[in-house]
């Protein structure tokens, strides 16, 4: 699928076509900037990566007129053949998550998303206002720089701030969302590895920087906030700063919001301390002995550092470190410097790779050293190309939605249950015992037990708790996230049988008591026949969304992996607490129940994990 | 050594008499709060923690009568013997970094530090001129919750904002300093470990909240910021947002700066997220389902758990985590929170010592596994008692300031070199190789040798790097700051011969070349003759400040570290950016010098690194 893909700025416009179906996809790259007197900068590169680029100064007034002239350029160079266009929004608000077909109910809520990003979005929708009058019969997507991060959990996107300005849409929403996935993939390729078991850590350091933490393919938190300003220090931008800084200086020299925020905006980050937005101009001043640019090397590399080390944290360790953007893809010092002082976490750079680094377009490269647990890559980012790849899944999963009625699969609510080994069974129940079935699930060979246990947390208990069989290599404790606040323990959101440092818990049987590790919200999933997988085109490991519920209760499970085996009876498995809030009934409480769901399941978004 | 503590704010007072020599040093301990129609209650212990509390509603109108009616109940509770008086004052600018003796040139830099903290200097203050009113033949000291943090270096202090605002004093500061130092000190003590040997985290968890990265024995960063507003979620103040927060509320809403800051502070936080201050009323409501009360312990110690991660990355590692504070001493169930995931940095609660911990005064318990790597300690800080110890230490140094003619010691200035072991030796020079000896040095037994070497760095080269014998078990090159900008290579500020986690640099000998890991920056030291160290009264470890220079380039070397030994000669080392600061010259450039320095060399602050 060949797609045009706009980001029209208020200042210039970027266009190019990608072809989505090959390997060096980029057939045209194009940019007009410098608007002055009448005329523009237009630079061009044609056929791909190997073609040259072309600079000339057009006679082009403004980015309105630079638009309408889009259609003859592609005319003139053989490009104007292409199926659908893709327009960068920066901002979706909280409603616009996932890539849309543009309509007039998306144009609205892209409006009302404006005071999010009252710079960007006017100049992004007046694009596509443009180009909807010049390509009347071309499908238009737009992408959202938010939307990579809807993942991100309510403990990492909520400010401490009162409750009526989160309602207003006050939150971290993040962006280079499209830079963020991009890297992602392209670590995924070049580990060969799949997304989805990877915990990485991408740096986009451009002249707009941010950091993003990736857990298992999904971004978890990214340090730009609600705007644009938040986090690393950047070329212009200030990134974290205290926020009582803003009253000091009202009360002080009588500044406004308005002109505070320009500063923070436009004078700031390493233009302020170092003399200049550039990286490359700084650290020559550092070598030559300036200890203004010295600090802003030091600024910069440090407050990179901590995210690095605040993200491990949240993840629980970290696989690998990804750069990227001008700073992410050229700086050999500045990745050696954020990286110096993380041999506590297993990193340890091969300073001649890093040196001697030459990357090429769609390249990713190791730096780190052979002995390195942790993975270190730089790579190119390509935004446009994620963009191109972006509006061709939507409308590919568009078209799947057309045969929803196929796609209707039972639920089964699992109520909080334990899995015991054989040493926990002998520990609780006496040794030589045998649990006893109680009776059989719908799941072959799975059963759950006459026996129940005891879970004791630092601040409550939860008796009665069902034991499912047979017994497993290791014991496994799901439960609900209600539960963890009961017991005072928190444990993290899991696929079956990834119980790595999870939290230690105490069960108590009526011959003794064990603290064991294993206890996990169990991620919902998908367990698919083989045949169904084949029939709607899934694979192992997949993540879809699904619908569940109606009415008010309607909800949609984002981000639900499909497991695939031939043995699986096809159903869905969330917990009580996703029941409740889609308002799914079952008759009883207490023990895993298996109900065929008359809720409509629908398979809405089919995430690609792979990237070509 | 007696000493009457104050702590006046604006509507409480809080005082007790410390003995700073036994061992349960707190006789008296009282506090007047809740003024309210001429009454206000007040609350006392006496005896030290053995005493019972009692409270009484008493006549008393406001802060200003309260601290009238101090010197009679001092009198009727027979505790009116004391030395001197020391008042805790929240901020001290960039000026005052230290106890300090109260004059009229103190009270009007404190007075000069106000804007920084308009809520709380003025009640500090107040409580300052009430008292030298009272009590005028008393020494006062002022102790500042900012001192502590006076060694965070320039990138950790530094925002990236315009340098006018910078130059206004917009920087990091950090508060609860003097609960930082006190529970390191405790840790240092549970742990039977010198403070310069550990890198601890101090989480200080009360209504107001705090991490501090303590590296060696000092602060090198903490999460409050200009202002107390910045870092954690508090009881009612937001920490960490979006600076685009103001402009976003002021178009959308019509706020002010003022209102805004007026929520932030007073209206944010748990308060904001859970809807109440107490975090025991939020766990109740979250085991009773809330879902509010969920996401603010969520949030809360998902922020705490960012920054246990941020400062490891800060130091390379960490030794030790401390919780301390309302929360920090008494909630297991956060600290379980905080510290899950953390598993990957070594470290591991032990669940039934943390959650059956109860803590006595004066007090500090192990909560960590056995096999964890990261001790985990939980202790009761006493602001109020370090205070007294400050004073105490302001008090002695300032008498041992008074013979400082006693003090004099010769600098030595140390250009860059390296040592060498024996394996680098014959790598850089050929198999069997000796260094050839060019010149004996001051310190008995050192040597320059004839050879140099080529330091080779990712972004440049330095020649002619002298070697120093004899031959060492690590290779070690030292360097100045400016010469880790002209290679590229960042190198931490270290002791001599403390290697772990140094970044690689290559070396270019005549022979051959090797990537060695051991480049510091020579931590600034003094080697003392033990005789010179009984008669000035230092101990091997000990920390001093070192004034060097004269007039304009007057500077002040803080935390000096002391090394004693009978072999040595006294002299302090210092690097060539710490001479050029303080304006010593030396003929003789590239090569180790010794010089007897001319300047007046004045010990002038003797840190105590012991907690009794």
């Amino acid at each position: 699928m060949k797609i045009l893909v706009f980001n029209a700025g208020s200042s210039s416009v970027k266009f190019g076509i990608f072809d989505t179906r090959i390997d060096d996809p980029r057939v045209v790259k194009a940019e007009f900037e410098h608007f002055l007197d009448g005329y523009c900068d237009l630079h061009f590169q044609l056929g791909g990566e190997q073609g040259e680029t072309l600079h000339h100064r057009v006679k082009v007034t403004d980015v309105e007129h630079a638009i309408e002239n889009i259609p003859n350029l592609l005319e003139q160079w053989g490009y104007d053949d292409f199926d659908a266009i893709g327009h960068r929004v920066v901002h979706g608000g909280t409603l616009l998550t996932a890539a849309v077909r543009i309509d007039n109910k998306t144009l609205s809520l892209i409006e009302d998303a404006t005071p999010l990003a009252p710079l960007h979005n006017p100049a992004n929708l007046s694009g596509i206002y443009i180009s909807q009058e010049i390509w009347p019969d071309k499908p238009q997507v737009a992408v959202f720089d938010t939307s990579f991060h809807k993942t991100i959990p309510e403990e990492a996107y909520s400010y401490a701030i009162p409750k009526s300005w989160r309602q207003l849409g006050v939150r971290r929403y993040g962006f280079h969302g499209t830079s963020h996935h991009y890297v992602a993939l392209r670590v995924a390729d070049a580990l060969q590895t799949p997304l989805s078991d990877l915990r990485i850590i991408s740096c986009h350091l451009g002249n707009g920087a941010s950091v993003c933490a990736i857990n298992h393919g999904v971004s978890v938190d990214t340090s730009m906030g609600m705007t644009p300003l938040e986090g690393l220090v950047m070329g212009t931008r200030s990134g974290d700063v205290d926020p009582g800084l803003f009253s000091f200086l009202s009360r002080h020299s009588g500044m406004s919001i308005e002109e505070i925020e320009r500063q923070l905006y436009h004078n700031s980050g390493l233009k302020a301390l170092g003399g200049s937005s550039d990286l490359r101009n700084i650290e020559q001043q550092a070598a030559e002995g300036s200890s203004d640019a010295q600090l802003a090397i030091n600024v910069y590399a440090y407050r990179v550092r901590k995210y690095l080390g605040a993200y491990s944290a949240v993840m629980g360790g970290v696989d690998v470190v990804v750069f990227t953007g001008g700073i992410g893809e050229n700086s050999a010092t500045m990745r050696q410097r954020i990286c110096d002082q993380l041999h506590f976490l297993g990193l340890s750079l091969d300073v001649n790779k890093n040196s001697s680094l030459q990357l090429s377009a769609f390249d990713s490269q190791l730096i780190n050293h052979e002995i390195s647990r942790i993975k270190v890559i730089v790579t190119r980012t390509s935004e446009q190309w994620m963009i191109a790849k972006e509006v061709q899944q939507h409308l590919e999963s568009a078209r799947l939605q057309e045969n929803k009625d196929n796609c209707v699969i039972p639920v089964a609510v699992s109520a909080r249950h334990v899995h015991l080994s054989r040493h926990a069974v002998e520990l609780l129940f006496g040794k030589g015992y045998q649990l006893n079935v109680l009776r059989t699930l719908r799941q072959p060979g799975s059963w759950a037990a006459l026996e129940t246990v005891e879970l004791i947390g630092p601040r409550g208990i939860i008796s009665n708790v069902r034991i499912l069989g047979p017994e497993r290599e290791q014991t496994q404790i799901e439960v609900s996230r209600t539960d963890t606040f009961t017991l005072g323990i928190e444990a993290p959101v899991r696929a079956s049988g990834k119980l790595d440092n999870t939290p230690p818990i105490r069960l108590r049987g009526p011959c003794g008591e064990l603290v064991t590790r294993g206890m996990i919200v169990a991620a919902r999933h998908i367990h698919m026949h083989s045949d169904d997988a084949l029939a709607w085109g899934l694979n192992d490991g997949d993540l879809v969304d699904v619908e569940l519920g109606e009415g008010e209760r309607r909800t949609l499970f984002a981000n639900t992996k499909v497991r695939v085996n031939g043995n699986f009876l096809t159903e869905m498995h969330i917990d009580t607490d996703e029941a409740n809030a889609a308002g799914i009934t079952f008759s009883t409480k207490g023990h895993l129940v298996n109900k065929q769901s008359d809720s409509i399941v629908t398979i809405v978004n089919k995430k690609q994990q792979t990237l070509k």
